[in-house]
């Protein structure tokens, strides 16, 4: 043992261990195409490898640092790899981690104003700053009555939508009361199934939740929308939640949102739109159509921890009508009391989600935002778009292949002209060999597979590649 | 600019990028005293000298991190100086924040199994360490029925705990049906906020928490729990949850958990337990009577993100029965699915909580336990309650001062033996110097001061000197 017990480390060790952190991280990422993409570990060999028991006393930091390498990193699915093409990306990117570490470091609580005005403010500035990014419509901005906050996920962010339309549909009611098993919410068959996870918490109950049919791009129908809301109310119910989704995660169905929102505000509901990969693309003007409609939207959201650059979690959630959102949520006990909240002329972020306890995500997002600049981030997202764009192509071109649904921006959703076994077969085949790592859906009940291009370092030459990996493991699929 | 468009960092760039945070970080610790540790920024101040608009094209990282200090740091809250005594703190340490940058570095998801092992094997692992480093009851532990799981904060852990109870005691038919307005919650007036917000994001209503009568030592009385439940049973409603605090935030109450699950289990009651903070004293044997009881519980959470050097988010829940933990949140769409999900043989964590993705939180968690080792954080958790110990010493041993509450561990509650007012400007005054940020609480109708000791560097001399700036701050008040 090198250390006396009860030592912290001193900002001199700080420095040292925190430069050998930097240096794995660089180096890991130097060598990241040399992993498997997916982890070939199988269950119960991580754990196999650690001690049984906690170690009684401290060890060196070298000693842990080790073990990353040795014991963690087999066990690791890689989603910072360029031939990650899985689910959606969640990726990352230089100036992104160094503001988490950042966060890290000063490690304040952003739950009121006062407990770190900075982690309020800059997070309220750059999301005013991504609505103007987005060209979103000017009432989601802190400017007027609405604003943005940070979230986990956007599953919490579609939870918290669908409580703030619980309350407003029954005057902030159903927090005082609980529900009474009348509240219907509305979202598409294709939607994530985050919403059925929300539609559960919020004790609406499964059977409140109506997944509406699609039409043969995959998207929300608003006619079935329409006819069943007013199906509902002549059962006595009582409608209160359209959740509507801009690229879904099957197929990036694209909902249509000019006619939903125009039920919605016909209809008085509280209209969600989940953006949470696709809202990136519209950071370009040439794909702001996906966003249209969105003026008679209550709430948005999209996930810069997805295809923008910040690691996870970073989900912005932006909505109309502050108030209601923050009176659905509000708390006040005694030991949370202080002067700047009670004068009004703050927001304390604890009132906008689920989570009293709030880390400072703004400044990763920041930092993204600022070194990457606009240009930056659109000229990869037309990267991405345009890779993914090309790998459509090459399906269409190779009669063995088949596009299984639209593909309107950086995922691919094909199939093989074969079985779904063989499809299956091709998918896990392709996983296994390491080369790449990409999942399936499946739509009109045939097996599909996805290919989205998201993870910040993809280049042509891992798309090109990827396509002849696929090509040749087609070859030797075993026959029908 | 000296950037070309679309340029991501490099490795290269991020050794140098990353050497320059850390060294901003070691640097900030070294002068972390030399700032007023509540921020003296006024509303709308770090807004103010942010740009209007997001920049159109990229900046130097040197650029963003000078801004840092020179824009952020004034509206920065020092939660992590050592004169830091409000609220409960949040600390964190060396090994922790270098394991958070590992995470953000590796960037990987643990929604499932397969798309990181090592991030689910290892928080397993870890959780069933912690459990045995607690003296847990062994149900808590994967090894049996149960087990343990990250989540961000106690309010989301609390939130699991009453959705699974609310289930169980319907036989999962909420998740259904929804609520119908008789599930009926428990916990003490002096419970966090966070079971309010719980009960109605659940769908409960607040109308169906009770909240029980404390005792002259702010614990719940087991008495009137029982005499509740029964009028609610004859009422026709459904008792189903009970939330016990070990150490609650106004003044570290300790609520009496033999006799409050003995009423759980003749009441067929989920029995929760929220030790938050003082979940961590448990470490040290001498301080485990606190969770004495916890065997008839069916969940307990305790965050080393407050006081186990383990920087935020780090929540940990441990459930007895984690099937039904799974049944209440499970949700199975086919883009999800895959070949060690169905084979059972693995734990999804997405089915133990609200969030869908989620990142390696475990890593840190694993740092710190290796870092320190047992012995080690025995020591500083000993350290903290020491400290406190003798500042409650010093304010009985000053006739102007008294305890306002007992102080089992690291929280004293006192007041100044003068008004309300005396005691609100006191705080005032004190915060305001910048030497120290204490916060407040009100107690039997009384305006109570809090000092919680837990700040990872907070030595004798800073708690000395807070008592002299308190002694001397006083001669300065108001007369009534």
């Amino acid at each position: 043992m090198d250390k006396k017990i009860g030592f912290h480390m001193t900002p001199e060790e700080f420095r040292r261990h925190g430069r050998e952190v930097v240096d794995w991280i660089a180096e890991y990422y130097e060598k990241i195409e040399t992993f498997p993409v997916l982890s070939q570990a199988y269950p119960g060999q991580i754990r196999a490898s650690l001690p049984k028991d906690p170690p009684l006393q401290g060890e060196s930091f070298e000693a842990i640092l080790q073990d990353v390498g040795r014991l963690i990193l087999p066990g690791i699915t890689h989603w910072q790899s360029p031939n990650f093409f899985a689910f959606f990306p969640a990726n990352a990117s230089g100036p992104s981690i160094l503001g988490e570490l950042l966060s890290a470091g000063l490690g304040v609580q952003g739950m009121l104003w006062a407990t770190s005005p900075a982690c309020t403010e800059l997070e309220t500035q750059v999301l005013d700053w991504l609505a103007d990014m987005l060209d979103l419509p000017e009432k989601f901005k802190s400017s007027g009555k609405g604003g943005g906050v940070i979230q986990d996920t956007a599953s919490s962010a579609s939870l918290s939508a669908l409580l703030a339309a619980r309350e407003k549909a029954t005057g902030f009611q159903t927090n005082q009361k609980g529900c009474d098993g009348r509240l219907v919410a509305y979202t598409s068959t294709q939607a994530h199934s985050s919403i059925e996870k929300a539609v559960k918490i919020a004790g609406l109950g499964l059977k409140n939740l109506r997944l509406i049919a699609v039409d043969d791009r995959f998207a929300m129908q608003p006619a079935a929308l329409s006819l069943q809301i007013g199906q509902d109310r002549q059962a006595g119910l009582i409608p209160c939640f359209v959740s509507a989704t801009v690229g879904t995660t099957s197929s990036n169905a694209l909902d249509p949102l000019p006619e939903i929102g125009r039920i919605c505000r016909q209809e008085g509901l509280w209209f969600h739109v989940d953006g949470a990969m696709s809202g990136t693309a519209a950071l370009c003007p040439e794909y702001r159509y996906i966003l249209k409609g969105l003026e008679s939207a209550d709430s948005f959201c999209f996930n810069p921890h997805k295809w923008m650059f910040t690691n996870f979690d970073c989900d912005c959630f932006f909505v109309a009508d502050r108030e209601t959102l923050i009176q659905t949520f509000s708390i006040l006990p005694e030991y949370l009391r202080n002067k700047a909240s009670e004068s009004g002329a703050v927001f304390d972020y604890r009132d906008w989600h689920i989570q009293l306890g709030r880390r400072f995500r703004a400044l990763k997002l920041w930092f993204v935002l600022r070194y990457y600049g606009i240009e930056g981030l659109q000229y990869h997202v037309r990267q991405h778009i345009k890779l993914a764009q090309s790998f459509a192509r090459w399906v269409q071109e190779d009669d063995r292949f088949e596009l299984a649904a639209p593909a309107p921006l950086n995922l691919v959703c094909f199939r093989y002209k074969g079985s779904d076994e063989q499809n299956q077969q091709l998918v896990e085949k392709l996983n296994q060999s390491g080369a790449l790592y990409l999942t399936h859906t499946v739509l009109n009940g045939r097996y599909t597979l996805r290919f989205c291009v998201g993870q910040t370092n993809t280049e042509d030459r891992h798309v090109i590649q990827a396509w002849e990996k696929i090509q040749e493991t087609v070859k030797t699929l075993s026959a029908e």
